[in-house]
């Protein structure tokens, strides 16, 4: 190739660390900010923020422009108004993020929430406080989970979900992308709980639907594309359309999870 | 707790300032670029870079890698044209953020605009310029509101909703996750003014609907979720589906706006 | 103004370099890891980190907090398990960004791919691998294009459309604002190629709608808001609906293009 333009040198950006045993990596311009505790061959890359007590599992790979232990809204308010660094409130609850995690640019994972073993985070992310996240778990780009969640192993949420407080989401399910979950029937109209759905294992909803509050999916169950779900929808039926009807039983050959290998 | 891991130290990661009275603190990393004023006991946290003039409110706490006082298209062309720096472009407008406001991690608000007290913005959100957003509003994550909006007190916007040029939401109202406005009946196709819906008080427009441009949602109305508006709604109705028709009027044990408290 | 405040001197917060007979500016924070090639004129604005290999053509504007070069996935694996940095990896694939393109906060897009001159492209975005976009092109905020797609010129992607793996937009297209495309009929229940629609020139997709996997949508072609679109759509043709149904032909005074000038 021609020499033109500006050409950096190929050296390392980055800073190795020591620490007890252990090795880690880090990016120009990563704040670690309190108590972060980070495994062996952890990398993390620059201008990444993290909030203590953090803990990250070995092999782990957090991209640029993370934040990572961001407080709650009551804690980050209480530290507003004590004048107090985030990472120095007292009482603060550890974001646990497993083994070989992989975490993309602009993602937010809140503290108070537990990321298990390879779980794979996509681009601008948010994850509020009080969720779990099984091993294995998939979460696309631009997905928001509201707290206090329950997210099972081998999930996979596509681009662009939407999954709001109090929903739980069991062991290989495939949220299509833009599906969005509701918690409020009364669009705050009514004093309610705030419940969303319960998606059973292994069960699918396609792209563009949404589920209404507190309703369940069945095991196995087929939600198509674009469709409203108004009810809760029994085991391994196929529904769709607005609103969502049965269409007829799941093919004996659709598996209920390709993810899990 | 085992000593394993690496312990940061929790040493205070900010840089703290007092001019002409005032106090207020940045974290590392952070950018003030050109004629940045700050409230007293202002917070911003690291790696978020501020564009002059803005101006922002005490008490308020601005989140991490966040980017404020970003330029119209129009101004940010002739900068590049130019060779000069944003923060140095003649006829700049200021941004101005009220007293105690929350601005979450990755958002970015363009100068030109004015957010008013106590408003709470989320993560990745995208306010554009000539925007004034009222006291006491909530502005979910991965929201965008394009130029020239003009939105009330006390609005809720959910997560992942979409507003366009032009539209006007009034105090008290609520915009479900996923709500689409538009502004554009031709879709570029055939030469069209852009003006995006007007939603009076205290309506609430349920999850991932969506209204055709121009049209007027009256006071307290309700929209069922997933429904396509296609015309204006009377004020105290419950529409829905798609395209959406009248169900009832609002029962009246549903109120107004529980935001206001 | 009253003297009151925090007032930054508007000083230059950036380092001008020269080399090869180039000029470009990249601000504090901005991290050039590896073979960075930046055109005359290119302006690197604070806190964004370019791998390499990536080259910027001249007069390009690359915003704040902006990732440039990110790795494919196997890539990005392959150098978390060898613990080389990501821009020291061998055979990567150039990211190539055109002439006088502007790149907003908090975009990503990553190597491998190519991007034409004169784009636009909004805030919180995401380009994986292997796409190619024409010259002209509008990428608005929030949008994701997953890998291996080929976006023509004068395409306008509005704000928050995805368009999947293995998708092809043609010169011209306009994708209204949320619009979703998929490329997997049987979600992850049953092995299938994974294709996108194809959608030809000059056709405009209506705000929420999504479109199936593997259909086409013919030249001119307008589908309404809020649409499933099942099956492929003729050429100049109106459909709508859910699912979408021909209303009639797209009316002689609606152009193809207002964006091509």
């Amino acid at each position: 190739m021609a020499k033109r333009g500006v050409h950096r040198a190929a050296r390392a950006p980055v800073r190795k660390h020591a620490s007890v045993g252990r090795e880690y990596i880090t990016g120009q311009g990563v704040r670690l900010l309190g108590r972060v505790e980070l495994g062996q061959g952890v990398r993390i890359e620059p201008n990444t923020v993290i909030y203590g007590p953090t803990k990250i599992g070995s092999g782990s790979f957090i991209g640029p422009s993370v934040v990572l232990g961001f407080p709650p809204k009551t804690e980050l308010i209480a530290s507003i108004a004590q004048h107090r660094d985030i990472h120095d409130m007292p009482d603060r609850t550890q974001l646990i993020i497993g083994q070989n995690c992989i975490v993309r640019p602009g993602t937010c994972v809140y503290s108070s929430t537990s990321v298990g073993d390879s779980v794979s985070v996509g681009h601008n992310v948010m994850v509020r406080e009080n969720v779990q996240v099984g091993g294995h778990t998939l979460i696309g780009t631009n997905v928001v989970i509201d707290g206090s969640c329950d997210i099972g192993e081998y999930v996979s949420i596509q681009t662009g979900g939407y999954v709001p407080t109090n929903s739980k989401i069991e062991d290989g399910v495939f949220l299509g992308p833009h599906v969005v979950l509701t918690n409020d029937k009364y669009l705050t109209r009514k004093k309610a709980h705030l419940l969303g759905p319960t998606i059973r294992k292994g069960a699918s909803i396609g792209a563009n639907s949404m589920l209404m509050p507190s309703i369940e999916i069945g095991e196995g169950a087929v939600i198509g594309a674009h469709s409203l779900v108004l009810s809760s929808v029994p085991p391994r039926c196929i529904y769709a359309g607005v609103p969502a009807r049965k269409l007829r039983d799941v093919p004996s050959d659709w598996t209920i999870s390709l993810l899990k290998t």
